[in-house]
């Protein structure tokens, strides 16, 4: 897309553009947006950008977002402290908080294994959730890495590594999508379901 | 989607679903962009958004996008001072100026009728319009509102008190869409395909 838009805005449709999902059409409807919007809505925004920048922080025990120097699910005396999930983004913390079938702590990786890009166990959080594991009274991991490649072979190495530490380890099953429709599912998730399929 | 994000993250994923396009997940996906990005990133989409607000403006003459009283196609002597192109939004400026195919001056309406919205002639820049007719040399308005229905009553509206006033005014063809295929032209476009048909 040319850009004939004068300066100031044009800027804006190009800093628009950076952002993750946001294509040049999205920018430019963002930026006329902005242009009529009130100007106290804009500094809504603003102040929230610089606030995040400035305030959220990575928990120090888990890695998920907090705004102090712990986050607020391991300040929270009222979760199985015996539990700890392990996860790759800290947005994966939402997904799961959200089915409140889930009363434990997390562990948030920061990504998961991927020699590909460079990525092995060491430039994820592994050592610190050893760390963690060093005098506490943790009786279960469960591992909900991504379902696939790299998050299997995540979850296969994290899981030989607590074998030796005899933790039990357990994983997120795979299976059939609730709701789905059999004939339209993709042959490895149907033969991950046989695989788990369960006596009823 | 619940909010189990603490303050800062929430908030900024809160206005960013405020912006035209961006869902719960696109706000999500930017708010968490956000806090891993580069501070001078974050500050320079922050400057981005104040210049926008402060700088620009409508231009005084056409409506169009301005950083003075007039915008850059205004202020061009270049251009072609006997030809107004009338569109409903700012935006449409652009996309005709991408075509190289016209040369003339704009003048931005700022919407179409639309009772139902209560919008009639008296909230577009049509008085703007007259006031530009007044004592100028135009010698034909090229209506180019949308092809829809409010678009085509704005430009009944114009076509008719233009005529009174003895200024050619033309309408941009309608038709199938270049690159389309006829077999999928919806039956509207199709017959006013054929209501314009030309001879060859």
């Amino acid at each position: 897309m040319n850009s004939v838009y004068e300066g100031a805005i044009q800027d804006l449709i190009d800093e628009l553009g950076q952002l993750p999902g946001v294509g040049p059409k999205s920018a430019q409807r963002i930026a006329f947006h902005i242009m009529e919007a009130e100007t106290e809505d804009v500094e809504r925004l603003r102040a929230a950008l610089a606030a995040v920048k400035t305030r959220v922080k990575h928990c120090e025990t888990c890695g998920n977002l907090a705004e102090g120097e712990q986050c607020s699910i391991c300040l929270d005396p009222r979760r199985d402290q015996s539990t700890i999930c392990v996860i790759e983004q800290a947005p994966d913390v939402q997904a799961i908080e959200r089915t409140h079938a889930y009363r434990g702590l997390y562990h948030v990786l920061g990504g998961a294994i991927d020699p590909i890009r460079g990525i092995g166990p060491e430039q994820l959080r592994i050592r610190q959730l050893l760390a963690r594991l060093q005098n506490s009274e943790v009786k279960e991991i469960v591992i909900a890495t991504d379902p696939n490649i790299e998050g299997e072979a995540t979850a296969t190495y994290l899981a030989r590594m607590l074998e030796t530490m005899n933790i039990p380890t357990s994983r997120l099953a795979l299976g059939l999508p609730v709701g789905g429709d059999l004939e339209y599912a993709d042959e490895i998730t149907l033969s991950r379901a046989f695989e788990g399929r369960r006596i009823m």
